[in-house]
């Protein structure tokens, strides 16, 4: 069960209910998630992860799915419950397969066993033909 | 400094060759990374690895790239040094730029926020509209 | 489930019987909570855990409350599903209102994302005006 | 080596040299420290992470110094290094001995270990006197 | 709920069943596990993983239940529900009491708290005698 | 570079001196390895972490060599580099050979893998045989 309980829409006002209003307009949604809704106790906290949201996950050059699915990625290395069940139901939202999703997750799989094969070992990499780590792509 | 040295190529026989071998043409490299050259000291572990790398990352439906920026993040999640350089060369190679790979790490920052929040409050995600964890993707 | 089940206190004996009174006296506790009972099974460990307890959290410069935020946010950020509801409950009893467990959240998310972001560039702190890590406190 | 290199001062322009210009005045800084410099390169993210900052840290009811060292707990639990340099210095800079930081760390040390046993034996926190997470402080 | 369901041993076919049969035949079990019914989805991916399991825990020098003590002291650390429920009832059935689980997980607990200890603090080791990370055993 | 100095030995009195002469005799060690020597600043802190290491290392029922493998493989997931040093170190003085190594090595990676996809899909164990998770070991 939750510390701390989220504010009920019809609850806000002011600056929470400015906020939920602009989110519901630009993603769609028909009501605010609990995640966010917890957030609005504090509306300047609330404020400010929302603008950040946009900056980071509206526009940009990254497609929304790929973003959706590297969110799904941090999550679920994190162990975090609900965001596993909310970026895997935006997921599905966008049309993602059990196939898709499987594939994404046996990547996952096969990386945490050779991150920590790894950083178990203190393996570290050689950058071959003289490269370094912030060497353009090449194509760019 | 590594807990165990890798194989030089120069010293591989058997299996550990065989798989040097395919590897070097299945991806185009001149040499094999170090990371495989640990584990060829145990040579059937190398293969099996080598087995399941093919199985996961060559074929299926997820784009190469798209694969690759999700080893990454998991890398990123993970704290794992070498395997963080070896994706972003990976991506590099692919052409990732500058601006591309900080779209990306904004993405991990700041769901590795809101996974943090919403695990230490013990938030349940809760599922809109009828739907549950594995209900089909709405295009598919 | 727990893989263990607790010592129940009636049936405690010996050195076990000794420190669930010791700490019931030193906590005002009215029931040993569940871990400690567990660990209750290994008397020796119990004592062990429990002397540790009072060199760490009993005495010394930082206020008792702040410790106890502390406790949360590494559990928090551990992911400890017990540790969490153990640490905030206590905070509670020590007067911790939803503002302040939200403003200590709001931190926890805050840095998370940014703990990611540079271990995920793998940035490098640059000591300012000549200093390191081990310099003293200025107004020390 | 980072995979991105900072933005220097002297090449900022617009929005970032703006945001500078302003963490430079609120913070008493002498030089923009590289994580935000990296940062400074998608300069719309800087700004909201600098909001957002402020939202957060600038504030609110909580000391500077607490949530500072909540900071550094957070980062040396998610072992960041760039974060345990950055905050570590940061409470040197605020008077913190060595002293108060070994007890801080016994502090993490401690409930490391506790996190570690709970979640591996899945022990279930029992609420005690009818209390349960979102029960107020007793001093509210 | 888990995101992706399992497929029934019934509706197994092909390589997936193949494995099935050979799972249950090598490892004596009556129903084949639901983590690898998930991956049975994606035939060649449980394949693989199946032949990986065998590489890595059939066979080699350590013994059965060392292998097992490990994978759940990996489990604990990576507070992975289904894995902790999963090896510590492979132990049980290899007859692990109480006692001994317990003692596993205190060392847990031990290290748990000196890992966050001097990770916390950047403390690095210092290897005695003039040796090194790969010096060999000394009864080797 | 670490956050606090070790104590030199030669400036150990009283409640750390004590401490230092009886871990060097009971381990046979030449020198007091650098953790410790952090820790001897706060010198209650030392010695209940000495007499816990006591209380769960020394005696028992598992096999020292088996404990500090667990506490090596707590260590590799944690990413510790201080403790994977250590604890490598100190089962090659026991022996531990470069095979023995990669093999224990090889079973942390396959269950960060199988952790990760069970953990991020939300698998739940089901207990074969109306078996749970109390249930003693089946040879004991």
């Amino acid at each position: 069960m939750a510390l701390i309980e989220g504010m009920a829409e019809k609850d806000a006002t002011g600056l929470a209910k400015k906020v939920f209003e602009e989110m519901k307009a630009a993603r769609g949604w028909d009501e605010v998630p609990l995640i966010w809704r917890v957030m609005a106790k504090k509306p300047e906290y609330l404020k400010a992860n929302w603008d950040r949201y946009k900056a980071i996950m509206m526009g940009g050059m990254l497609e929304p799915k790929v973003k959706e699915m590297i969110a799904l990625a941090v999550s679920m290395v994190n162990r975090c419950s609900y965001c596993i069940d909310s970026h895997s139901f935006a997921l599905r939202q966008m049309g993602m397969t059990d196939e898709e999703l499987l594939e994404m997750v046996a990547v996952i799989d096969f990386f945490s066993g050779t991150n920590a094969f790894s950083s178990g070992l203190k393996v570290e990499f050689q950058w071959p033909q003289g490269l370094g780590p912030t060497h353009p792509g090449v194509d760019s």
